[in-house]
């Protein structure tokens, strides 16, 4: 198909739309529960259901360590796993430029049937819309996403139930997925290529709540905001606060070289593959160790604790003996990371 | 907030994000499932659940009847509606153009709200990308839904059951939608003014389920690609054929005339409230009259039948008494219409 380009007519709904359908989305997306003729597909549902979406707008569509079709399968397949639930079922919403590159078409669908394959959930529903030149900027995509909660409603963080002692850990490095992108847009360029931490992370979350029940008080995937803005988000309305100790956060050297020289903080980059976990105080070592042993956690830190020191905030004790507020992202950082 | 405008901040995830969710999103879209602080919502469900997604680009946001809220609510309602489910839950994914007036999100957001009243479903999980001006034209979004499969996956008609001497039916005059915005687009100017169909079905869709079990082959809207294009895709691949009776086919007198002098055909105009349903010979007049009982069905007629006369084919018998093929729509009608 090489040069080929999305015409208007493959967002029509006739033919071009039928054929785009069956050589593309069919044939990657390859399922038994795929809707093609029909507006809806069913599955069989667990009594509980986690339901969530995403819309992905990420420039440029490539990038070091992933393109906007893995982003969006793992950005929502992490959205339900940090929400309690196994992820089954996605959808996929496109909306194209009209002149896109097939070519380019067909290599974010096969990354997105790729990442679905390894997180486990299927892609059985779709819509495609094309808009003309210069309405979008190449390709969004929409994914949303279901999954079977693994406890009921009323079990879940609904609102966090922090506690005195808790300790908060970070899964991994800080920023690779926003220094990637910058790498990728500017002429930044690293010693060491730094690639996205996009991936989904079915394995390094439900073992934890497989081995650790009761005791993780909250988690989230750290996205758009950075570590900063979630930090804040949990404890907005809390009688306790976060204390962050900053030599205890993992940040890639690359990464914090760049920071240095742009002023950038770690603290409000985007990250696609990392979570934040608040967990009870005696079993934090454990869990830590588990996070660990998994691919994605290989740099796991404990990197705070919840107390009273500073009720409703966040606060860091700096590496040069300091402490400081830690404030949610004002503004914006880097537009059209995710 | 008259004049204000979205800035590019009001995606980045931080401080402007969590006002405009907590002014608007949640405001509206208030439901007990709601995530706000979650990235996912848990809702209970049913053994089978019906799952879909749609996203929309119409241009213009508001036409006549409509806006883009009520159509991205009612569409993918309609979606889960014809696919045997009762519609319970909604995302709703926004992609916002920098500069958007939020009076004209607001106005959307409530009329979204509004229509998901009217439709019995709740919006709980949502998402806002917001990108550089230019990057996408003023607003879109996507919708995905989940609903209570009234039958089981298998009992559901994954691929038409025709029946030979099955009858056609068409819950309303064709074309309405299209001409709707073609109107508020362009010159063009009625004597009474065509208000878009766009409206959520449940009323005239979930009695047939109810009142004529198994008497139902096969049911869709009729949307993009308009009724040629669905009836198409319905007996693509049958031994069977559908046969249409031109005098039968219900379109608006003023809908006619703008096509007769612009050349379109009301087969292939874009509907957002009318569906199509196949249905057994014996009990069709019952079930038409039920369709003529709800608001929404009462210019339906029985338009055609199934038969052995032209195999996986749509034939057209002619006011004027020929007999012609009517093929899917090949390249794009009015793009934009959804």
């Amino acid at each position: 198909m090489s040069n080929q380009k999305i015409l208007m007519g493959h967002g029509a709904g006739g033919k071009l739309s039928h054929q785009l359908i069956q050589r593309i989305f069919v044939r990657h997306f390859s399922n038994k529960s795929l809707s093609v003729l029909n507006d809806a597909s069913v599955i069989k549902t667990s009594a509980f259901t986690a339901f969530t979406t995403d819309s992905y707008v990420i420039d440029p569509i490539f990038f070091p360590g992933g393109d906007i079709g893995k982003l969006a399968v793992s950005g929502t397949v992490n959205d339900l796993l940090v929400s309690g639930a196994v992820p089954k079922y996605l959808s996929a919403g496109f909306i194209i430029e009209e002149g896109f590159l097939i070519d380019d078409l067909v290599k974010i669908v096969a990354s997105m049937a790729d990442e679905a394959r390894k997180a486990g959930v299927e892609i059985i529903t779709g819509d495609t819309k094309v808009v003309k030149k210069g309405q979008c900027d190449k390709i969004f995509i929409n994914t949303a996403g279901i999954g079977d909660a693994i406890e009921s409603e009323s079990k879940l963080w609904k609102t966090p139930k922090l506690r005195a002692g808790d300790k908060v850990i970070v899964s991994g490095c800080l920023g690779d997925h926003a220094m990637a992108v910058l790498s990728a847009r500017s002429s930044i360029s690293f010693e060491r290529e730094v690639l996205s931490d996009v991936a989904p992370l079915n394995k390094l979350i439900l073992p934890l709540y497989t081995n650790f029940p009761g005791k993780i008080s909250f988690m989230r995937d750290v996205t758009r905001g950075g570590l900063a803005t979630v930090l804040n988000e949990i404890c907005a309305d809390s009688e306790l606060g976060i204390e962050l100790f900053e030599n205890k956060i993992p940040v890639r050297c690359e990464v914090e070289g760049v920071c240095e020289i742009f002023g950038y903080d770690p603290l409000y980059l985007a990250n696609e593959g990392k979570v934040v976990i608040i967990v009870e105080s005696e079993t934090a070592e454990a869990i830590l160790e588990q996070i660990k042993s998994c691919e994605f956690g290989k740099k796991a830190e404990i990197v705070g604790e919840i107390n009273k020191r500073a009720p409703g905030r966040v606060i860091m004790n700096s590496v040069i003996g300091g402490t400081r507020i830690v404030d949610m992202l004002a503004g914006e950082m880097l537009p059209r990371i995710c």
